[in-house]
């Protein structure tokens, strides 16, 4: 161990962290220092987050060799079980694996993807794994902009895969979307017409299907769900940039299935770096989350303000009876917000 | 012909309406001044959007007994045709019918849907049927703004069925699905697996699917397309409020399948007006766009602000680069923009 380190250590214990031992600690892959950056990106207080983009933009986005993985599927799929096998899978194979969670349902139950204290506890012990519990906070966009600043940390420290969860229930995972490269979504056979709770759209935006759970009796009818899926996938996908959505079986348990999903995603990046798609999608998800910010911050700022908290309630009641015009009652709110600032 | 209209009439060729000529034309069913009161809430001055807003203001949303249909599909497959021959059968039945369009394509080449003066002649001059052309904008918001507003005049006017038509090519489909009751997807059969250019998640939103031009040496084809979208639908949606989408088959030409599409149409409205949903919709819609409203109008005074343009270049360049951390970047910009103010 390294004295820097060391002393960023005693450090951290004592005070706050400065910039300088932050950045040190990450660079040189301390992955105390790494959770600690992250709590900081996670801080309600202001001079935290201050300290945090600091550190951010000290690294900027570094993952040029880095490839970032949604995983989403309803509750009862076995994501953990399945992240779990697949992220040992890859540790061995060497790679340095962060596992992260956008899950906006932690918000009211404090953790129901990560809460666990348990979860995961083998991956979160594998010298090559850093398993991060899911970052809470009171809006969709905050969580999911903690994420992607965890995600950026992550990379400065080197891991090389990250893997971000989120739950099949709905906005998370267009937020998840716009952070990953390769999204997989987490199926089980038989489970009925119902589309296993899977909400509409989410289908649209996996690269690819896994069929989970698809071993002992299971077996049969996970290849029957495959051949079912990419049959309706045929009508319902296209090709996008060089890749068609991949319907494929694992099993968390038997552990078969797994490499070749990490096959599927090492030939995902390798037809979107030759076609230059990667990287394009990068910038365009990074300016997105720019112009995501500035609305956010606009409208919290807005629905903040006093003077319209005061009127919104009656306004909004008018508006759903068809007794005030949308546009007319947005303008009355607006005019409210100008005059009070 | 009653006086009142006629001294509305003159006034109109002569000077700027007031609000209570335009109140009474539009209660007398004037299709003339229904069609200045429309000009007005599309207009791009401020005073004739006040006087457009204080006449929606007046009649509220009274859509109690009207039926809002959206309706989509890409160019070729036979929008106008169909719209024509729909809005025959249903104004032939004694409604009183009227097709509005939500363009965003319109923008640019001055109007792809409703240019054509000489389209939808038939129906624009039969007695229970009212044809406005496509609105323009400078935005996708400001468009669909513009339509909902000429739709509440539709209905204050006595209108009872709105067709409210779109091309399947984007974010028009969200806007016409956030403001009708009903969404119809035309499709043509044998026309590939490349889902005909429809983009991701409009299959998604339809009400209704009905494979057009199944007519002639057409038909089997069409009839073999119904039954697989019937089947990929089984996999990709869900019953939604009592309602699980369609497949139908139709022809313009022929007039065959025309009849089916208004039943599932009354079906729908049954079954949703009898579970509640069909209301409860309509105030959250209405209570959407009012978000909407503020969301829009607060953007673009950040975006016109002078200080905000001047860097907002070299700041986007550098979070696409990866130099600087997106959510620092936006709030450089915000901090810009409250400094100017």
């Amino acid at each position: 161990m390294k004295p820097a380190i060391d002393t960023a250590r005693d450090l951290m214990k004592k005070k706050k962290p400065n910039k300088s031992v932050l950045i040190k600690g990450i660079e040189q892959g301390d992955r105390f220092i790494l959770s600690r950056a992250i709590t900081l990106a996670e801080s309600s207080k202001k001079s935290d987050r201050v300290l945090s983009q600091e550190v951010l933009k000290h690294f900027g986005d570094q993952g040029q060799s880095s490839v970032r993985i949604g995983i989403t599927g309803v509750p009862g799929v076995g994501k953990s079980t399945f992240i779990e096998a697949f992220g040992e899978l890859l540790a061995d194979k060497g790679f340095k694996i962060a596992v992260l969670a956008v899950d906006p349902s932690s918000q009211v139950t404090k953790g129901s993807i990560m809460g666990d204290k348990t979860r995961m506890e083998k991956l979160a012990n594998h010298p090559n794994a850093y398993v991060r519990p899911s970052a809470s906070g009171s809006s969709m966009g905050g969580v999911a902009r903690k994420t992607r600043e965890a995600m950026l940390l992550c990379e400065a420290a080197g891991y090389e895969v990250i893997i971000v969860e989120t739950v099949g229930v709905g906005q998370s995972e267009t937020a998840v979307k716009d952070m990953v490269d390769f999204f997989l979504l987490l199926m089980l056979a038989g489970a009925g017409d119902e589309l296993q709770g899977i909400k509409k759209g989410i289908m649209e935006m996996a690269d690819c299907l896994a069929i989970n759970k698809a071993d002992g009796e299971n077996k049969n009818a996970a290849e029957r769900a495959k051949q079912e899926y990419s049959n309706a996938l045929h009508y319902f996908r296209q090709e996008e940039f060089g890749w068609h959505c991949k319907v494929l079986t694992c099993s968390s348990i038997s552990k078969k299935g797994l490499a070749p999903i990490w096959e599927a995603v090492e030939k995902f990046v390798e037809i979107r770096k030759t076609n230059g798609y990667f990287f394009e999608n990068r910038k365009q998800q990074r300016l997105k989350w720019m112009h995501e910010s500035i609305k956010a911050e606009l409208l919290a700022k807005f629905y903040a303000n006093e003077s319209v908290r005061q009127i919104s309630k009656e306004k909004e009641s008018k508006v759903m009876q068809g007794e005030l015009p949308a546009y007319f009652a947005a303008n009355e709110l607006i005019e409210v917000f100008e005059k009070d600032k």
